[in-house]
């Protein structure tokens, strides 16, 4: 049983599949390439387990493939440069499709570069892993880190089409797999009290990886997502929201070192310490902030910060993080649980009670 | 006598000024500028010339500046992580405006980091050669570089104003000022007879730098490149006609190694190689073929293939430019002066005799 969603953006619409098997469905790849040739990004992980499939789902058409180190510390321009080699080297034309295969890091980058080479040539995305399902491969954002800060160079781009195979999720290890629980837990957090409640009653069967709570959980987020991403493509206002827990998050992503942190994981955290910060505030109750805790620790998820991340670290790596307007740091906070909101009018000493929690072992 | 242009392409519409002394008008640069951070990006050449003029101009920013190398052969992504470098280490947030302040090299590169950054910032051109003020600040192509092809890595992206000082031109040297004739010349080539005419007549002033003849002849480009821009943005269409010279252009430009052969001097001599394989096809005189060579020797611009090209060099370098869709040559080709075509639908005997002649003696 395959869903499909649609991601209403003009012209520049596109549907999202989702179900099992989808990877060897030759016509849902067929329908959104215009050309001849094809190029597949995945990386060394991803390969043995889907490229072959997936070529043989395109044995029509004139197939190259470039396999990427597998890891967020490689989603940098030098490591980008490597598909641009492949492409010119291959010498594949402006009429190219790219296939990006594998999780968020492999989408943001095929993604990127399918936006530059040759000033944009289409690209499908076929997310491997539940963040990237759920998340990175709807509404797109794409990217590459910059030492000095996370997605710092990128375009907004999207793809022709992202088909979301629920069969790959069975190959993830454990870590990632949570990782990927934080995003579906913040659709709930930021708009859908429904879904997060629904999410609090079926945590132990999607721990199990239970085939159908996944597609539906899967469903859910990309619609509450697609939706959002809809209204506003180029983050001029609520898709602002999204970013619930990743200015946290990003900052215990960069301060930890790329990879040591996935992503997941960080903005697990960062929407505990976003919890914290709206109780402190008075807007969300104490009961709330339990509940959030307690669906992450449910979802296999750390609620503490990980290694030696000062109060400072936090305020210094914050600054520089994108959701900053004139040098005011702007956070998404809750107003409930269901009722994120975008603010730069809390209280600084609550904040900086909520690092100095958060940071008082480290 | 400021001359304004406007290219009109909707919500990313943005006026070209044209005149003397606009460097030091701050009252130009603020009506664009939305936030309180600047980044102005410029070389090593013309920021001795011009980076404080521009920066007494905009005192009441927050500004920074990047200075990079000169020369087309720095137009890669390495150096233009120079600008990212910059952009983080100086925390400029998503509201700085990127000011391009350069020839065509640093438009390029700070249009395409201005796209890239955090997504996209907003940027102004600020043209400091007669080729850029002509041609490559008009029309939102910015790119880099790849050892194995020109402007294969880049954006759409258009400024939010260019401002062509024509006081800058007086500082260029002879080489660069008659590659940017070659572009003037163009535009007379593709759909401007009367505009061919007037270059003749008028020659020997642009040549002597005549202020006059020359704000005439970047105003009557700018607005024929603008034409063309606002009926076909994404060049899927006409705008490709705007590559008359240059798919020859290229090939002599990479074969000859970046930097040893300027751009309008190889689309000069690119120019008169479509012309040679227009009148082999029956479409130009031989009259014509001689006025075209005529006014390019009368701007000092080559007519022959420099170094050692050979015809086999020209095929394999050609195949990878761009405008090749699946697999065949396509090459913009002159009916008549004032009327060049995109065409696939030439006799490759007699591309070929055209090849073979202008590289009989290497």
């Amino acid at each position: 049983m395959m869903k499909t969603l649609q991601v209403a953006l003009g012209d520049r619409s596109y549907p999202i599949h989702i179900g099992e098997n989808l990877l060897s469905e030759s016509d849902l790849f067929t329908a959104h390439i215009r050309g001849k040739e094809v190029l597949i990004v995945t990386n060394e992980t991803v390969a043995p387990l889907y490229l072959d499939t997936v070529k043989t789902a395109l044995n029509d058409y004139r197939l190259e493939s470039v396999i990427l180190p597998d890891g967020e510390q490689y989603k940098t321009l030098d490591i980008m440069q490597l598909i641009f080699d492949r492409l010119l080297e291959a010498r594949l034309s402006r009429q190219v499709t790219i296939i990006a295969l594998g999780g968020g890091v492999i989408g943001d980058m095929a993604g990127f570069a399918a936006a530059c080479y040759q000033r944009g040539v289409p690209f499908i995305q076929v997310p491997t892993t539940l963040l990237s399902q759920v998340d990175s491969s709807v509404g797109g954002k794409t990217a590459v880190n910059h030492p000095l800060g996370k997605n710092m160079i990128g375009a907004f781009y999207q793809p022709q089409c992202v088909l979301a195979d629920t069969d790959t999720l069975k190959t993830l290890d454990d870590r990632q797999f949570s990782s990927g629980l934080a995003e579906v837990i913040k659709y709930g957090l930021i708009n859908d009290a429904e879904f997060f409640d629904w999410l609090e009653q079926n945590m132990s069967l999607l721990v199990s990886r239970d085939p159908a709570a996944l597609a539906q959980a899967i469903a859910r987020s990309c619609q509450d997502k697609a939706t959002i991403v809809a209204d506003d493509e180029r983050e001029q206002g609520v898709r602002a929201l999204l970013n619930l827990g990743h200015t946290f998050g990003h900052a215990i992503e960069t301060g930890s070192g790329y990879g040591n942190c996935l992503h997941g994981e960080a903005i697990a955290i960062g929407m505990v310490m976003a919890a914290d910060l709206s109780q402190r505030m008075g807007w969300l109750s104490t009961e709330k902030v339990t509940r959030i805790s307690n669906i992450m620790i449910a979802a296999n998820l750390p609620v503490t910060v990980p290694d030696k991340l000062s109060s400072a670290d936090f305020m210094n790596l914050m600054a520089v993080d994108k959701k900053v307007q004139d040098g005011l740091i702007r956070l998404v906070l809750l107003k409930d649980i269901g009722q994120a909101i975008i603010s730069d009018n809390y209280d600084g000493d609550a904040l900086a009670e909520t690092l100095a929690k958060f940071t008082a072992e480290n």
